[in-house]
Order: structure tokens, then C-alpha cells, then sequence
């Protein structure tokens, strides 16, 4: 009697950015594993005979240690049950799946991947732009601000994150914006790149900033980090579109 | 009396990795403009009144001129209806909305763009892989294999592209990774790295080829160009998963 698991992809927070399939994981699962950013409204998805485990890890703070992750999808699925792992954005993007899979391998138990909407996507849609355009934004890239530390990763490639040609947009980027900002600026990136920060996409607190890359270092320098998650993307796509 | 038209991301292929608000939008449009690869079963959840309109430009094939589909656009809506254009994968990568959305800024015409599941997010779950990792996959970037020519766009950031540290998603590459593979290697990307081949990602058709850069680059060299849409992924992460 083994179970399955399901890394059901969230999307950024809205209920209608769920995929039809994920509402279907979702409606059948006997046990929902959540973080932060996939709880509120979605969580009113899942069957009501679910057991909801919230196993949390918010950067920034105290968080479940992933190898309590790990055990828990193992336990229950050895359970014989049906588990949803449940992702913010696209699992398959910064969602750390890797730990995870290896896991559940270890333990013969099968598992599925179901893609969603990652953030980027829709952070542009709110901002009603495109992330990429012919000729004058052909590369998008994603990274991480933030490794497990809280600071910068290591060994970043500066080259490629300087490119003005591409659309950038740096997940889980707050805190440490300025550090990078300032040496995207020794790589040659001009501090007037267009920039925008999209906090709290597609959920009721939605904000979207629109500025410059030098700008925005300056805002995030001189003010308290904020409480919603935020997305910051830069390139020549940043300053188009409007809050039509 | 002004209609409305709502960019619709139609996801992959599979009906079932549309998001609940493209499914809610299709149901009620009086007008749905769709792409060859946003065809098929998706067009099943159009509202039964609805007129379907395709204005397919798939690569390779003779196709509607831009602006006449922007034209059609601006036509239905300015007919007071609303109008769903449906765009494959993530409407904001690759779909070249700039175009249309200057026209209906022009006629005044209001929009909205609604994300969907990007077609890399869906080949990796379909391959059982992330798309980062921690320490050895953080950056991840999206490219387009064809300009409007067919050709290797100009201008290609190959550094950035040939970083093996990196997870790299090429659209459209299919007819021209045989040149790019050249220009990677040259750059300094070695050969064995990693590489996967995706082709109709979701459907009933789908296949998944694994390999490296250097064994993707002699296949497609030797063969004659395949039917289905495919998209190639490179990096650390491309030899693990498995076909589960």
C-alpha cells in the first residue's frame, strides 16, 4: 500500500491562476503540505477531509528544516495516501524540489510534477507588458536574490545579468537589490535600465512600482523591507505598459 | 460601444493545464483568434456561439500577416464584443504581443493579459525535473531559436547562453540548434553537457529525447525536421529525472 505525491504548482496567489488540473489534485488529496505563499484562498480548494500541514519557509524566517519536509511527504504517502505538495509560481522554479524528489526515490514512493503559472509571468501580465519582444528583448532570464543565507549567491554570472538586451527579473530580491544593483552597474548596466518591482502579484495587495534599476536601489536602501512578496524585473521591457 | 479583448495563455496543449480564468474567458467570448498550437481540444471550451478564428503563423509556414490579425482584433472589438486572442504557453514569451497591443492602445480599445503555464515549465514536470537547483542550476533563461528569417536571431548573448551553470530553454530551435551548438561550443560550453529534447509537450504525441548538446546537434543534423513543436533545454539538470 504505497501513496503517490503530486507537486501541485500554486501559481502567484490568485485561485483562478491555478491550473484545472491542480484544483483536481487538490479536490481528491487526503493530505495538502503547504508554504506560505501557497496558503490562504487556495487552501479553501482542497477536499475538506484533507489534512492542511503547513511547512513553511518564508525567507527571512524560522522555517521547517527541509529534511522534516522530506519525512512528512514519505510518512504520508506510505500511508497509502494521495499527498499534494503544494508550490508557489511554477514548483519546478527556485521551489527547491530537488531535496524532495530525492526523497521520495529513496523510498520507492511515485510522484508527478504539475506545472503552473510562474510569478514573472504573472507579474508582467499585471503590469501588461510582454517579457520578451522582437529584437529588443530576446533572452528572459530568472534568478534568485536570495540563497540559503539570506545573501547574494555566489558566483552569480554578472555578464549575462548586465545584458540591457534581455529581460531580468530576480525572484526573492529584496533585501539584497542594492549589492546587486550596484555591481550589475560595474558590469556596465546603466543605472537608468527600466525597473519595476511587483509586490503581492495577483492577490488583493497587489503593487507595482516602475522606476529605474539606479532607482530602485535607492528606494529599497532607504526604506523598512516589506511584508509581500516581491518580484523585480529590469530590462527594456520594464518601463512599457501601464495600470490601465 | 467598445469591446474588450483578454490575452489569453492557452498553456502547452493540454486542456487541463489551462488556468481556471482562461477556461471562465473562453466560455463567455463572442470571438476566439487562436494559433495552430492553441488549436485542437483547448477550442472545445469556447463559448458554442463564439466565432474561432484561426490566425496561425506557425514557423516554417506561410502565414496571416501581422497586421491583419491585429486588424481582426480591433474589427471584433470594436463590434462591442469580447474577444479572447489565445496565445500557446505564456503569452508574454514569445508571443509577440507587442504588435497587437499597440493596435488596440491606438483604437482605444482596453485589454487585459491573462498568464498562463509556460511550455519549459511543462517540459521539465514532464521529464520529472526542476528547472533550478540550488548550488548548481540558479539561473535559468529563455530564448527564441527563430527570427522572423527562420534563422539563429542576431545579436545572441553567447556567453550568457553557453554558462554551465545555467538551465537554458530554446523555443523554435529545433531547425537551427545545429548552428547555435557550433557558436556554443566555440564559447566554451562543452559538448557533453547535458541536453534534452521535447517535443509536444503535454499531449498525446509527446516525446522526450535525452542526451547532450553534442548528440542533440548530430541527431538533428541527420534527420529530416520533425511535425511537432518542440523545445530544447540544456544545463546541469537535463540528464536527471528519468521517464517514470
Amino acid at each position: 500500500m504505497t501513496g503517490f505525491v503530486s507537486f501541485v504548482s500554486s501559481g502567484p496567489g490568485d485561485p483562478e491562476l491555478l491550473t484545472v488540473r491542480a484544483v483536481k489534485r487538490l479536490a481528491v488529496a487526503r493530505a495538502v503540505l503547504f508554504d506560505d505563499l501557497s496558503s490562504g484562498p487556495i487552501l479553501s480548494l482542497a477536499n475538506p477531509e484533507a489534512d492542511l500541514v503547513g511547512v513553511g519557509k518564508r525567507a527571512g524566517r524560522a522555517s521547517p528544516r527541509q529534511d522534516h519536509v522530506s519525512r512528512l511527504l514519505v510518512d504520508y504517502a506510505r500511508q497509502g495516501q494521495h499527498v499534494v505538495r503544494l508550490k508557489s509560481g511554477d514548483a519546478g522554479l527556485f521551489g527547491r524540489l530537488e531535496e524532495e524528489i530525492t526523497a521520495l526515490r529513496a523510498a520507492g514512493i511515485g510522484f508527478e510534477i504539475i506545472p503552473g503559472v510562474p510569478s514573472p509571468c504573472a507579474a508582467a501580465a499585471a503590469a501588461n507588458i510582454p517579457l520578451t519582444r522582437r529584437l529588443t528583448a530576446r533572452r528572459v532570464q530568472f534568478l534568485t536574490g536570495a540563497d540559503v543565507s539570506g545573501g547574494l549567491p555566489e558566483a552569480l554570472n554578472i555578464d549575462a545579468l548586465a545584458d540591457a538586451q534581455a529581460t531580468t527579473v530576480v525572484f526573492m530580491g529584496r533585501r539584497t537589490f542594492c549589492d546587486l544593483a550596484g555591481r550589475l552597474a560595474a558590469a556596465g548596466l546603466p543605472a537608468d535600465t527600466p525597473a519595476l518591482m511587483a509586490e503581492g502579484v495577483s492577490t488583493a495587495d497587489q503593487r507595482i512600482w516602475r522606476g529605474t534599476v539606479g532607482g530602485l536601489a535607492r528606494k529599497l536602501a532607504a526604506e523598512a523591507p516589506g511584508e509581500l512578496p516581491a518580484l523585480i524585473l529590469y530590462g527594456p521591457l520594464a518601463d512599457e505598459g501601464d495600470d490601465e
